[in-house]
């Protein structure tokens, strides 16, 4: 029986842990010094030194980047709230997703990306099938919890949710995010009715 | 008693309105063929015979172009209706809104001038506090007929309004624009509880 060598990946198609790493914390810096605006794969290759052809053979467009630097921060500074009531559990995390988004450079990514997916199809596309069910998996666990005490009918999950993410979005593109408790609050409850 | 001249205002801050409408609409030309991403004043200028110093004046930033040629098209295709519901007045509304960015070169405008708000801070003024309040002031008055017909407290006005935009927002943004007329309408009807 013949015995083949095992296979060996290409060199330029196994990630470098630590690559991977200085090209997260150079795109955050870079975004945090100059905002989005500002942002470019050359200045984060220079910063991170790795090549450009293997930052977008890992992250094709700059989405896709954005993205991987988006995921582990939000899941890490906004733990997921189990109150006892949806109108509980969305005023504590709505203010902790504000915060985080006023406070991180968290908030300069979540803007370049909806910013990027107006002016690229495949930034759209990363928007929309991976960033977006991705993150909203979490958050969309108080409205099933809602639903399941009886809070209102398993078939409103869905669209409450889209109201609560349109307004979070509003807020966040219009620099928005420092509403007071009482007002924020009043918004909540419309969407919980 | 002495008689001064009459003051003369120098040629280059009397806007020429020929030279206006063919800014405008080299700017529509321009998004309409390139989009947002492929968007440049160089071309607007060129396409319409203007220097660009000339734009800039008028139009300190991409943004003022965009709002310019935005608010008069909008008002022209979409009539305010008056069904004696929010919810029959919202449908209506909502979905010529949706069909306008749709099919109109407005849509691009729109969705570009937000994308601008991110990377600019004289855009995001622009959008907040001309293109909102100007915008958004005929659809009040659906929400502000609403309350005077009891539907809910003149309290709520704004917040439903600021829900509705959210959601309005999040579909544009995301290209989703063409929900069946059974989704929208139950959506809809979540807002106006």
């Amino acid at each position: 029986m013949e015995t083949r060598p095992p296979r060996r990946a290409s060199i330029g198609a196994r990630r470098s842990p630590e690559t991977e790493a200085a090209v997260k914390a150079a795109a955050r810096a870079v975004l945090a010094e100059k905002g989005y605006a500002g942002f470019s794969i050359e200045e984060v290759a220079r910063r991170a030194g790795a090549g450009k052809p293997t930052i977008y053979r890992w992250w094709p467009n700059k989405a896709d980047l954005f993205i991987a630097i988006y995921g582990a921060s939000k899941d890490a500074a906004i733990p997921l709230p189990d109150e006892g009531s949806l109108r509980a559990d969305l005023l504590r995390y709505t203010a902790d997703l504000w915060r985080f988004w006023r406070e991180d450079t968290a908030g300069r990514v979540f803007k370049g990306l909806i910013a990027e997916a107006q002016t690229s199809e495949s930034a759209l596309a990363a928007l929309r099938f991976k960033f977006m069910p991705d993150r909203l998996a979490a958050p969309r666990q108080m409205f099933v919890r809602a639903a399941e005490r009886g809070e209102f009918p398993a078939t409103e999950i869905d669209d409450r949710l889209e109201l609560w993410v349109g307004f979070n979005w509003l807020h966040a593109l219009t620099d928005l995010l420092s509403e007071d408790e009482p007002t924020l609050s009043r918004k909540i409850d419309l969407l919980c009715r």
